[in-house]
């Protein structure tokens, strides 16, 4: 059984898995404010842009739930300035604006004082958290062509019960299968430097008793030139219109490989990843993050004191490297436009 | 200073610097007996295909030196069993064999008694580091025509000073130019498993002075699609007569991205690392080393207690991806003949 990621807590909080803890501890955290929720996305507690968006959803309704006594015009201010300070938590997914400028919208189309609003964002956020599990289980069956028996897999960072608020992204055709009876097997990536490949993929997969082996982010070209790996599958933290994509550290590189031993490397996200409003992904802000992330292990110094390093958090694959997108709507071609 | 791996105790041990202690703590150990220098050799304390190689030409002498009163042929078929316990202790790095064999040469063609023959053997394995280290500088002088003022590098693993008994093999030409007041900067991948990127060559180049910034293995792809690598340069623990090499997993991978983007790719190793015996690397055997080097890190699990891995130690990289081959012979083509 896949793990759930998300939650209400009994008194209107938002109840994560804090991501950071595990595999070591499983450990429930209750995020009663705005400014805990944008800690736990910004430190990784609550990661992955679908589940990222769906916590900033739930975000704005725990920080919002003592004013529901105020006026109408408070509230909408309270909520506006909430959803500025969620929003500036990570810069790159764009779920997480989406999801906040979706919740915004719902606020001033809803008649009535700060409690009607209250009530309707909520449930507001609970339906982008349902979509998302029903968006899951779409993309999964519409990945699951991709996926004939004894196929192996080759995954990067984690796309699965962790990052949604469902079963995954790029993990949820594999989930699918395992569901159908296919045999699967799994080539996960440690994903440094948060090792999310190895930390989190690992376990769930391993819970979920799916065949999978952990490998080194260096190991995957070796793994391709032996024709071990039938098929790639990342997820994406925002799409453009052009189809070029942002994704975790690494993910270029392994299109640029996958292309190169002619595997099919496929991208899986929900519609909302894509941001029409981008044409190209030069344009996509890519997050730096601490080089201690990368000088650091577990805590603990992996170089000397006096190392510098460079942390991207992200890259971009051109589109021209991507097999296809695997979205709720069918495994589709770019360029994309209209309505996400 | 590039940094002194490598020396005789004064009671005619082998004295190291322990790798595996690096960064944290700068270690030195003796090693007394041939299971000492195997097991320093199988646990990485010693380590880069050039070291070993000396490493175990030293530690026949070590090991032998209590046996100086033996017989002609005791002395012998000690100095062989020697030889075979220590040629066994890593199954790639050619430099181990080719040391060895050229030890076990050396004391059949002496004439003479134990100790006539144990001399010789020591001024042999003083012979082998002090050719490894004028290799080195040679290798580094033909680099430098590879590394324009200002040029950006990327290196992988640890091929210096702490990988040889010189100044190393990719990193010799770096530390030339530096020596010469080019302005270098070298980008490290990190290497994992064992993170000799972060710990020995981040230490080795800060405490040199020269410019370095650490990455993770999987940033290396985005750095040369943003054109900020103008060369790689890698080591080779076995190249084979067609000129395909093995070095630590990850390089394959980076040989093929610096491929796709157009990136000069060079393979630097001394003579000593041609196996002309093997036609190419298909039949280059892979040491498979613990999957726990996976998904442990500095003694910390990172994954999940039930999870698998592959820890392949070393990848193929084909010919046809490299540049040129920098040796102490001058930047080489394959394919390689004659004596090594």
């Amino acid at each position: 059984m896949p793990i759930q990621a998300i939650s209400w807590s009994p008194s209107g909080a938002v109840r994560i898995i804090d991501q950071r803890a595990l595999p070591d501890a499983e450990l429930t955290r209750d995020l009663e404010s705005a400014e805990s929720v944008a800690d736990a996305i910004r430190q990784l507690q609550v990661r992955g842009a679908p589940l990222i968006g769906i916590a900033a959803a739930m975000g704005l309704v725990a920080a919002t739930r003592h004013q529901r006594s105020a006026s109408r015009a408070d509230f909408v201010a309270r909520a506006q300035d909430v959803a500025a300070l969620l929003g500036a938590s990570r810069p790159t997914a764009v779920n997480l604006r989406w999801a906040l400028a979706r919740m915004l919208r719902v606020a001033e189309e809803t008649p009535g004082e700060g409690s009607d609003l209250w009530e309707r964002l909520r449930a507001e956020a609970t339906a982008i958290w349902e979509e998302d599990r029903a968006m899951c289980r779409r993309i999964g069956e519409h990945g699951l062509t991709l996926l004939a028996d004894g196929a192996n897999v080759l995954t990067h960072c984690n796309t699965g019960a962790l990052a949604t608020g469902g079963i995954g992204t790029a993990l949820a055709p594999i989930y699918l299968a395992h569901e159908q009876g296919r045999k699967v097997h799994v080539y996960v990536d440690e994903t440094r430097p948060l090792l999310q490949g190895s930390r989190l993929t690992m376990w769930e997969l391993v819970h979920a008793g799916i065949s999978c082996t952990l490998i080194t982010d260096a190991t995957a070209a070796t793994l391709m030139r032996q024709a071990k790996i039938d098929v790639v599958l990342v997820g994406a933290d925002r799409i453009c219109a052009n189809g070029d994509f942002a994704n975790k550290i690494g993910t270029y590189g392994l299109a640029v490989l996958a292309r190169h031993h002619g595997v099919p490397f496929y991208c899986a996200a929900p519609w909302s990843t894509v941001d029409v409003a981008l044409a190209d992904g030069d344009l996509i802000p890519i997050e730096q993050r601490s080089p201690a992330e990368v000088t650091m292990i577990a805590g603990r110094p992996i170089a000397p004191d006096q190392a510098t390093a460079l942390n991207p958090a992200f890259d971009v694959t051109p589109a021209r490297y991507v097999t296809g997108f695997v979205t709720d709507r069918g495994i589709v071609q770019p360029p994309f436009s209209g309505e996400s």
